[in-house]
């Protein structure tokens, strides 16, 4: 029976509540898998409960119930051999494991598995830069390698290499680029980035895909494609295989460096800024992901909300405007970034500047600096390849604990689409009380819209409506013609679900390659709406 | 019997020789089969052999006999409606289908298939452009559009956008781009234009990809990735889907242009040569994909090699040399582009000019166009996206009816490697009597190496010898490290194989997805060395 497999079993009463067993097992055969995990991993890398499982539950669940996406255990294993050693018992004892890097993407989240009970393989131990090339620019890390690690690994090194930063600098590298996040830099395309990965297959197999297949090879690193079908991009977003090795390229460090910034007065602005900033973009001029703050979020970096509002519902038009002339911001603020020799990038400033002050009402400054200054500011920080995390400060813009979970619906570069995207956003939010909180991030032919509704966790109401926002928005997106490229847990099925051409081919496919690679269905069961075939067909899950 | 299975049936006598069927099939049931295939596709559209096949064939067989990769037909369907039709029939009979877009890159085996015996599915009637938009630079393609198709579509349209064509004009957009071909402009890197796919799986089901899985949806060619695992990649240089429609971006038309050739007059100076080019490629002053010329492939577009040398072995150096100073060559010749705003373009050529003037003994010589400019010569036509035809004339090299082999090896970006390649290639390819027509194709971290074996195609001693000199080639390359990107059908196998790290995890991995994606297999058996279940193990297929 099917429902009796998804169900989560329950054991005895843990601290918490009521402890969360793997489907269909009971307290016993977990307790001797449990057993067998720590044979594998060593006792201390088990997290059985408690205080030591706390880390893998969702941190900003936009639900009322925090505890829906609960694990039953975790296990941090130091190695590929690890790996496949616990591989074995779980494909005997048929325990879903659910895998992260390390898990920090709290807006997504967290380490949380999609299916409650899952044991969370968190792969954190594995955390070395295991290759760095200056002369090619690339590194090789595992998968625990943060970007704060990566940047001191090559600050300490010497090497004139740059990394990309997400918002959160925290983050696992391969963590953030499997699950094909972005920065802001030349290279903030991370998935594009990507070259090269070791992967342990359900069934032990250890493959290296592209050019990796070359034993003692000269260009894994080098070239995506290798021979035949390329891979890369199937293990991404994807619960086909756990990836323990992942090239990535590094931008050269620059000699000179331009930050700048345009600022639109108004709310419509948004359309003219997008078309000004697309060409430019499309001819190589502006290199960067080019990211466009909404006042809220920009404002979010320098002051909190109550000097303006304290009001529960969203920020009148009038606050924000008085924000906006009080703090010298824009309703839209577009930072770029020219990097490269003082010649080119002054040309390319001139060529910038001409088009941005056709449009009336901007307002432009820029700052150049030479190689190895660092710009203060969180956002100018990232621009120059430093991580931070000034992003979670943000999140006190509310008061309260900050927390946050994001609609990131991909938008084309066209000024009528980003303006649509905006209001659609805008106007439901304020139906359920929350800011437009948000912004886009240019990369020549689509924008990653990113809205965070900002909510205080210990507010379970608050964090609910949150979520009941962002299921509204997939709805009137999806309605308009636009998907969502991520999702947090919650909306795995629906998001998956939208993808709905030839009555869901996509997913049928997905399905299909799933079965094959992971036919005990083992491997992050729901990631991306993507079941395995035991555990689909009931409850919801398709 | 597996042997017996694929072992290519044996018919009447034809005028070619006997008729060649699918596999483990009588004339009768092929008939049969033939007529159900007339009854979707028309009569016209059915090659039931004679000189309707011929086109078929391998046009350079690298071998003794040019018929080892004998199609049994050819199907010309007209739509993915009569593709599913097609497939139905074929997983009833289990008859092998080996798809091409047009088949015409005579390099690697035209539109022949691995298998013999296979119905070609040749999809040139499906040639519609079905997209193109300027303001987003992207174009929605069929298989049947060639370059020069596209090419004249947009001209003809008024668009501002640029093609990058391969050396061969004729060629299908698609069939390139699913290959991995490449060209020389700043879009060189065919694959990385690709932007979201429909797909015919062997099931009938049509797929598509990334954002095309929102119906009636915004991005289809806009983001490549959409949500969950990405597809695109999976389905280039393999055999699990039939590719109707093709999204891939453009290039908008720069308003000005430079092309500029950088001359180094010694064998050594690849070295530095490659030295130089890459880090002004990885800080983005050189965007298009460098082409940097071997002497004689460099000669072989203004005169005839009997000129300087008419004997059998390979042109001795003193030769080599006579012919550099009579046209004024180098023996590497570098052909790099700038494209964009003049201002800006000015700048990188003073930054470039500047970087290779430090050479001793680099001639640099350059020209500057405006927009709508043609400069003259295929190449330089090329590299301001006007495909041509002259790569063909190229081949007369050697006198005879030039033909062609290639060997595609991919080299680090690094001046050491490419001195070990060509070296590596230059003396291996001497002692079987061939020139070394060769050069690198450049891309930021790696180089594409490509020596064509120039043979004449009547001298089937000649073919066959250039055959054997591509294995032994490849086993050079390999024993160093390297390993090609693509091959031609008769080494499909051994360069598949060269993939080894771990026992052949890679191709085993490839293999699994075969079986569940294509399970009577009947899509393009063999190619690029992945057999469906029913025909590995035996005969040497893997």
């Amino acid at each position: 029976m099917v429902s009796a497999v998804v169900t989560p079993a329950v054991g005895a009463e843990g601290s918490d509540g009521p402890r969360v067993l793997p489907p269909g097992m009971s307290e016993a055969a977990f307790e001797r898998v449990l057993d067998a995990f720590e044979a594998i991993v060593g006792a201390p890398n088990v997290c059985r409960g408690g205080a030591s499982l706390e880390p893998y539950f969702d941190p900003f669940m936009p639900a009322a119930d925090p505890h829906a996406f609960a694990p039953s255990a975790a296990l941090l294993p130091a190695s590929a051999e690890e790996i496949r050693a616990v591989l074995r018992v779980a494909n005997e004892a048929r325990v879903p494991l659910w895998t992260v890097s390390t898990g920090r993407n709290f807006a997504y989240g967290g380490a949380a598995p999609r299916l409650a009970g899952s044991v969370v393989l968190d792969l954190q131990r594995m955390n070395r830069v295991l290759a760095v090339d200056e002369r090619l620019a690339y590194a090789l890390v595992e998968p625990g390698v943060s970007y704060f690690d990566l940047y001191t690994h090559l600050r300490d090194g010497g090497y004139r290499l740059w990394i990309d930063p997400p918002a959160a600098g925290w983050g696992s590298v391969m963590g953030n680029t499997l699950e094909r996040g972005f920065g802001t830099t030349a290279y903030g395309d991370h998935a594009a980035t990507l070259c090269g990965m070791e992967i342990v297959l359900a069934n032990g197999d250890v493959v290296r895909t592209g050019m990796g297949g070359i034993e003692t090879g000269t260009a894994w690193q080098l070239y995506r494609s290798g021979y035949g079908p390329a891979f890369d991009a199937l293990f991404t977003q994807s619960n086909y295989g756990i990836v323990t090795k992942m090239g990535l390229w590094l931008m050269p460090a620059p000699p000179a460096f331009v930050l700048g910034e345009v600022q639109m007065p108004g709310e419509q602005d948004l359309a003219a800024l997008v078309d000004t900033l697309r060409p430019l973009q499309l001819d190589g001029t502006i290199r960067n992901h080019a990211a466009i703050e909404g006042a809220i979020r920009r404002a979010a970096g320098i002051a909190p909300r109550s000097r303006w509002f304290d009001g529960a519902g969203p920020m009148p038009e009038a606050a924000v405007e008085a924000m906006q002339r009080d703090l010298g911001i824009g309703r839209w603020n577009l930072h770029f970034a020219l990097y490269g020799v003082p010649e080119v990038i002054e040309a390319q400033q001139r060529v910038v500047e001409r088009a941005f002050h056709a449009l009336p009402g901007a307002r432009i400054s820029t700052q150049r600096y030479a190689a190895g200054d660092e710009p203060q500011g969180g956002g100018d920080r990232n621009l120059a390849g430093i991580p931070a995390m000034s992003a979670f400060r943000m999140l006190d813009w509310r008061g309260g604990e900050g927390a946050h979970v994001d609609f990131s619906p991909l938008c084309p570069a066209d000024g009528r689409d980003a303006m649509r995207q905006y209001m659609l956003v805008k106007s439901r939010a304020a139906e359920y009380g929350f800011d437009y909180y948000g912004g886009f991030t240019a990369a020549g032919r689509h924008l990653h819209h990113v809205f965070a509704a900002i909510f205080a966790r210990e507010r379970r109401d608050d964090a609910a409506r949150a979520g009941d926002l962002l299921r509204a928005l997939m709805s009137d997106a999806r309605a308009a013609g636009y998907g969502v490229y991520r999702s947090h847990l919650l909306y795995m099925d629906y998001a998956a679900a939208q993808y709905s051409f030839n009555d869901g081919a996509l997913l049928r496919l997905a399905q299909t390659l799933k079965d094959a690679l992971d036919p005990q269905g083992v491997l992050s069961p729901g990631k991306q709406g993507i079941w395995p075939g035991r555990l689909r067909g009931e409850r919801g899950y398709t």
